[in-house]
């Protein structure tokens, strides 16, 4: 079935994109109530109740001593991993690497005319807890995503949990913690996990900021957790919108829009294109690429329901509509001209791949820049995971008596203005002193 | 009352400061329930229910009409306030920008040995939501420390909002505003104001992001809204350590301790010194200062519920326990040298100040350092406010079909280890058109 097709010339097309914009894919009715209680026992049962929720949802077999997984276990594990797939994890974590390292910020330190010193310095935080999602999805590479940036801030204890359903370990997500260095790796998942990550247990150790996405149950408790941690964004269902000219090979782009739709039913594929007849030719390629698709249920359900094909009257003006729509991935498949053009004007989106020659999925693995990146159009606020989240900065002043003299008359007065006493005081009983 | 007084050589120390640690000194045990229903019901009704509220909560004389200060209004008030407050707050704006202008990031675009060309480009957020707490405690610095660096950010569109109890405009806070750049100015506070930025209403246009401090219910609705909108730090009470050795003038540390004490009786300072008899005589100069200060009441209470003396053997050996307390505010009242050698050893702090002649209030004011900064030890994985807050980072991908041929067989691979057909689909289909 061909999804919503909206045209941006056509009279009822601000309450129609409006509408459409307004969907929430999100769904979190419930779970708030359960996350709070799930969080509120693992604080008062410590290790015993992550076990217990451990048997419950991942696998009847949890016990304390197999909570925690073995350097062994793990090696073992990663062994099992064919050497292609290993060179490419591996060839994947040194882009991860590269790209990261030319994001660290500089530290700032400079002295102004009023001989006050003042700094910028930027830190890694002590400990991350990295959240990764198991069960029927295990990815590899979002192990690396969140890792790979946190060696490079620095970061010196790195602690990943994942659930095992069944008790059974992922060879790829056990290699890729080994190759992006995890410093220690347990098996458990959900709420329970994000609950001992950030209030401890008898065994687990608490961190100081958790990252990493997760179905509805882990985003609400990073949400309940933030201030006692610090959290990441907080991951919705996956997008991907393509602007693509008359001239693209319209299975190409299919496969780009399909490529985030095969995520999950509630993940949402837009194309964006001037000419019709493309369209057209888009949406007979999509249905014959779901014809012989392995994720095909998935993926025809999320482009039945969540996909839109949006015409425009000419492709440079469609920044605006890019820009409301604050897509997670945005694909802009014309030449390389255009494209470069498009991609100056568009503000809002997660992560931007220009030219008929980038697919998206380029980013999901090897391109180097992160993949956690903001959904729901959060793209608006935030941008994707990066090494600035594994840092945190401090600001330094240093007064000489002198700057003190400067500055102090005026701090003094807001002091006053604001009826804070003991700031003023704290102030002038130094100007007093020197004078 | 002299406060808790702790000795880092005495043997049950580490317990000791482990319990001083875990006191929470939050307040948010039943204000989430009561923010949850309040930011529904503006949802719902909009306008109408957030001039209920602020006719319940802030002045009965609320009504659609008045809601929005005019800029008539709001130069009226601000001609109010005496030229020496006028030109202080000016000085402070000028040193919080050059500042904050230090502080921007810079864009990343380069073409790496594959002819993939990857970028990181930061834009400032579209519109942004300021909370300014009004009623007894009116902070203009607040104005200045949140919409400066947003104005050197770029946002485009900055909302103020501040109750303003009984209809009463404050004359410093109107100026702060006109100096900063506010472009709207609204006399809504609490958890209505919150949900009116993140959601919108009929009068007020929604934004992208909220910042700025408030009250618990403030602090409650911010994490509410949080995804809908972006939020900066959950602030809460004011804390100040001064690590000081024993050739201070007592009564300048007393006053540099009562300076946050003065804020909120759950305020919290904390001095950390190796001389026995020089903390007598600040807890006796403490005494002192608060038979005169005006403040006294609320800075008495916070002294003596939540204040600290900490002896340690020496203060270059303090660093670790600095570090465990990770304050908003970190005083090393010491000679230059060892004041600076002591900054360099500590990792979690929200903002230090070298040397006897740095009071921390200059950073409440005018340093040109934000004042907005982590509390309840956050310093472990956030900083303070900055000109970051206001930008969001889009990352850029260009792949030649050279650079692709170079990067898409590990996609591949990596796209077919994760069960991700489409993804791999989107490469090989690439790859085969060029072979």
């Amino acid at each position: 079935m061909p999804p919503k097709r909206l045209d941006a010339a056509a009279p009822g097309f601000e309450k129609d994109f409006s509408d459409f914009l307004g969907r929430n894919r999100d769904s979190d009715e419930n779970v708030d109530r359960v996350v709070a209680d799930i969080i509120a026992d693992v604080r008062a049962r410590g290790d015993q109740a992550v076990v217990d929720y451990t048997r419950k949802f991942d696998w009847p077999g949890a016990e304390l001593a197999n909570l925690r997984i073995s350097d062994a276990e793990r090696r073992s594990a990663a062994a099992k991993v064919p050497a292609a797939q290993r060179e490419a994890l591996a060839f994947a974590a040194q882009r991860i690497e590269a790209f990261h390292r030319a994001l660290l910020p500089q530290d700032v330190d400079f002295t102004d005319a009023t001989g006050t010193r003042l700094g910028a310095r930027y830190r890694p935080i002590d400990s991350v807890g990295v959240y990764v999602p198991g069960g029927t999805a295990a990815y590899p590479s979002s192990v690396l995503m969140n890792i790979v940036p946190a060696k490079v801030a620095g970061v010196a204890r790195i602690v990943m949990v994942v659930p095992t359903p069944g008790g059974v370990l992922n060879p790829l997500v056990m290699l890729a913690a080994e190759i992006a260095g995890a410093d220690e790796v347990w098996r458990i998942g959900g709420a329970q996990a994000v609950a001992a990550l950030a209030y401890g247990t008898q065994s687990v150790a608490p961190v100081d900021k958790i990252t990493g996405p997760g179905n509805a149950y882990v985003a609400a408790a990073k949400r309940r957790v933030f201030g006692q941690v610090g959290i990441d964004l907080i991951a919705g269902p996956s997008e991907i919108l393509v602007v693509a000219d008359g001239q693209n090979d319209p299975a190409w782009i299919a496969a780009d829009l399909l490529s985030q739709a095969e995520h999950d039913a509630s993940s949402q594929s837009i194309l964006i294109t001037d000419d019709a007849a493309f369209a057209d030719r888009v949406a007979a390629a999509v249905e014959t690429e779901l014809s012989v698709m392995a994720r095909a249920d998935i993926a025809r359900a999320s482009w039945r329901d969540n996909g839109c094909i949006i015409l425009v009257p000419d492709l440079p003006a469609s920044a605006p509509i890019v820009d409301r729509i604050a897509a997670e991935h945005v694909e802009l498949a014309m030449e390389a001209g255009p494209a470069e053009a498009l991609a100056q004007r568009i503000r809002h989106a997660g992560a931007i791949f220009i030219g008929r020659h980038t697919p998206e999925a380029i980013g999901d693995y090897v391109a180097g820049t992160n993949h956690v990146l903001p959904t729901s159009r959060a793209a608006r606020f935030s941008g994707g995971l990066s090494v600035a989240d594994f840092l945190k900065r401090t600001s330094l002043v240093t007064c000489t008596p002198e700057a003190l003299a400067e500055l102090g008359p005026a701090a003094l007065a807001l002091a006053e203005a604001e009826g804070l006493g003991a700031h003023g005081r704290s102030v002038s009983i130094r100007l007093n002193r020197r004078g």
